[in-house]
């Protein structure tokens, strides 16, 4: 087992008693406050008689998925703002052949279906998981559930959105285990616009749900704000590395932890944490930086080990086989490496880095360990570690620990 | 001079009584109340003492845009979420020469010139426009002035940001007069990041400026809402006439309405009117729905009058040689001509439409003329008209049937 996993199910598991200090109607049950279960075990405590509360978090977060499929198509024929649109379809299903079979409705639930849900769903489930930690189980109700696993697809959502639009800027052919969506036949650079109505319906469902809250402006800006850095990151790493073109003098450390931040830990590690945080009502500047300063700070070592395991992963255990040195992807083993070398060796890994053929790649590899990359990467995982802790103990204050032990768990419980 | 604009020009000039006696507040200044200037030479009534009161709408519409563009680059240094990256770049910039060509900020200042302001930008003037006919003159204040602008401008990046990516999607070789921003050489699929962008600044824009407001999470919804009305139509019409794929029996009237509402009308002719009532002040469906329906109506006629003009307009006059036929748009002509076409002509007509050699075009153009598509026009064009007219009458109520007069009259004085 990784020493990430170590740290992560060591942790202490009580709460900071400044945490408890500060928020006082926010008192947990004792069970949560020494809960030791795995996050996929903890999920049998909703607290309702419904047939729901025998389902772990999970669970509940893919059945809700199919209800939101539900809405975001046949519910719109009862949407006054697409009514005409969709009953007009609707007639004229009546007529066309060709509508049975790709009309607006379909195809919206195949872009979703084939698009949203394939994912490792971490980062979604992490709003329910956080807003766990953060209320007592009384308000903990079974509407404030559904509406933290709704923001969670939302994010999720986003994911697809990201990825969608990616794929087919970076020219890739598949992603999670299927050819991307735009390299389907029958789709090509429509997928530009099917990513963009992934995108769209995050506001629908955020707009259905969490109109009446309180935190609802906050969410439409935390998604807003988070779309947008995201996609500065997006920029920052097509200039960086623009597919075809290598040139490894852009590969600086600087540079690659700017996209990391950018690209991913905006997202995939801030978003969950903050959206649980308003919708548990805290909302202060002053706390959510300190925990978006701790979790870019998970989101850029996770995105180091990412870039590690690619290479030296057991593919195995991961299920793929890395191909970031193929890509020329600005890699963090990369960018290390070229700190480290001689000139000569520069010389060497530009004429074979970003090249396809066996030779090349067993060239690189043969670098990389030549620089002891692998040893480089521990004393990283060490020092980050430390760097981790520090910052927790510094900056989580009035938050509790566990959400950020809990997200790392919960993301990065993995080797693959 | 086209019949369109001489009903502009001759419209009543006063508010309906009913309009005043519901906002008795917003009685207007009796130069407003018959106010017989055209858009352009109105704009000097911003009622401060300021340099900028001698300007126009127009005017101070084009002085906001560079405001606007330095906040979204420059000002970004002091942007907290921004600082890292920014800062970084900046420091970047020092260290390697291709960055001060290609960095981050002279990019997306470079994507905003080249993209957004080289429209008519009547969408984005009909904010502050409608707004002054809504609000009392003291009401308009220099700061109500430049977030009208600021929103109008808004709703420019909007439509650029529809246009960039509508223009990958559809193959398209130019725009405005110049390549499309994604043929550009060292642009290519990165336009899609771009386009991005340009959406995601709208809301930077309307959280730096509209945040305060009581109408802030209206428009946030409303700019949310209208964006994915858009993408549905950009949906609907990618299925009806995909690139390089002809098939007449997908263009029926039926669906050639649903595509011109959701693709044009929603984003082009309620939600500048929409902006403008949610600042001022107005937010009941009711009225939101009165407004829509009319300007629906309206956005309808005057792509069908786009549609005319693109084959029998005088290029001369328009400045562009249109080529509906040549690109097998589902226009409104083809859509006519084939609800009322012989089988026999249906034949000829699958045979050379969507071809761009000239033999081909002149054939359609010949069918066309056979059928009097001109005299169908002009008798759509009566029709809509009376059509029109009634429905003002009857929904636009509480709203100053000014509103939806000058507004035609902004967007749609044209014979180009």
């Amino acid at each position: 087992m990784r020493r990430v996993l170590s740290w992560v199910f060591n942790a202490p598991k009580q709460l900071h008693p400044k945490w408890l200090a500060a928020h006082p109607l926010r008192t947990k049950s004792p069970s949560f406050m020494t809960c030791t279960s795995s996050f996929q075990g903890d999920g049998v405590r909703n607290g309702t008689q419904s047939k729901k509360s025998l389902l772990s978090d999970p669970q509940l977060f893919d059945a809700q998925f199919d209800e939101l499929l539900t809405e975001l198509t046949d519910r719109d024929f009862q949407d006054p703002g697409l009514t005409d649109a969709l009953s007009r379809l609707r007639q004229a299903r009546a007529c066309f052949d060709w509508l049975l079979h790709d009309c607006i409705i379909d195809r919206s639930s195949r872009i979703m279906v084939y698009n949203v849900p394939g994912g490792k769903r971490n980062r979604g489930l992490s709003v329910i998981g956080t807003l766990r930690e953060l209320l007592p189980p009384a308000e903990v109700t079974q509407d404030a559930v559904q509406r933290a696993l709704l923001v969670g697809w939302c994010i999720e959502m986003l994911q697809a959105f990201f990825l969608m639009a990616d794929d087919i800027m970076d020219g890739s052919q598949t992603r999670r285990g299927q050819p991307c969506w735009y390299k389907k036949e029958e789709i090509g650079l429509d997928a530009i616009n099917d990513s963009l109505l992934v995108e769209g319906s995050i506001y629908r469902i955020l707009r259905r749900h969490c109109r009446d809250q309180p935190y609802y402006v906050h969410l439409l800006e935390l998604f807003n704000e988070t779309t947008f850095q995201t996609e500065l990151g997006q920029t920052l790493d097509l200039m960086t590395a623009p597919p075809g073109q290598i040139d490894l003098s852009r590969f600086t450390m600087e540079r690659y932890k700017t996209i990391v931040k950018y690209k991913t830990a905006f997202y995939s590690f801030y978003l969950p944490v903050a959206s649980a945080m308003y919708m548990a009502g805290i909302k202060s500047e002053e706390e959510h930086n300190n925990a978006k300063h701790i979790l870019l700070e998970m989101g850029e070592f996770f995105q180091i080990q990412d870039d590690y395991l690619d290479c030296y992963g057991d593919p195995a255990v991961t299920g793929k086989i890395g191909t970031d040195i193929q890509d020329n992807k600005c890699s963090w083993l990369v960018v290390k490496a070229l700190e480290v070398m001689t000139p000569k060796q520069r010389s060497e890994l530009e004429a074979c880095y970003g090249r396809s053929d066996e030779a090349s790649v067993a060239k690189v590899k043969a670098l990389f360990n030549t620089l002891q990359m692998q040893s480089l990467y521990h004393k990283y995982e060490e020092e980050s570690y430390q760097r981790l802790q520090k910052l927790i103990a510094a900056h989580a204050q009035n938050l509790p620990h566990s959400i950020f032990l809990n997200f790392a768990k919960k993301i990065y419980k993995r080797n693959k």
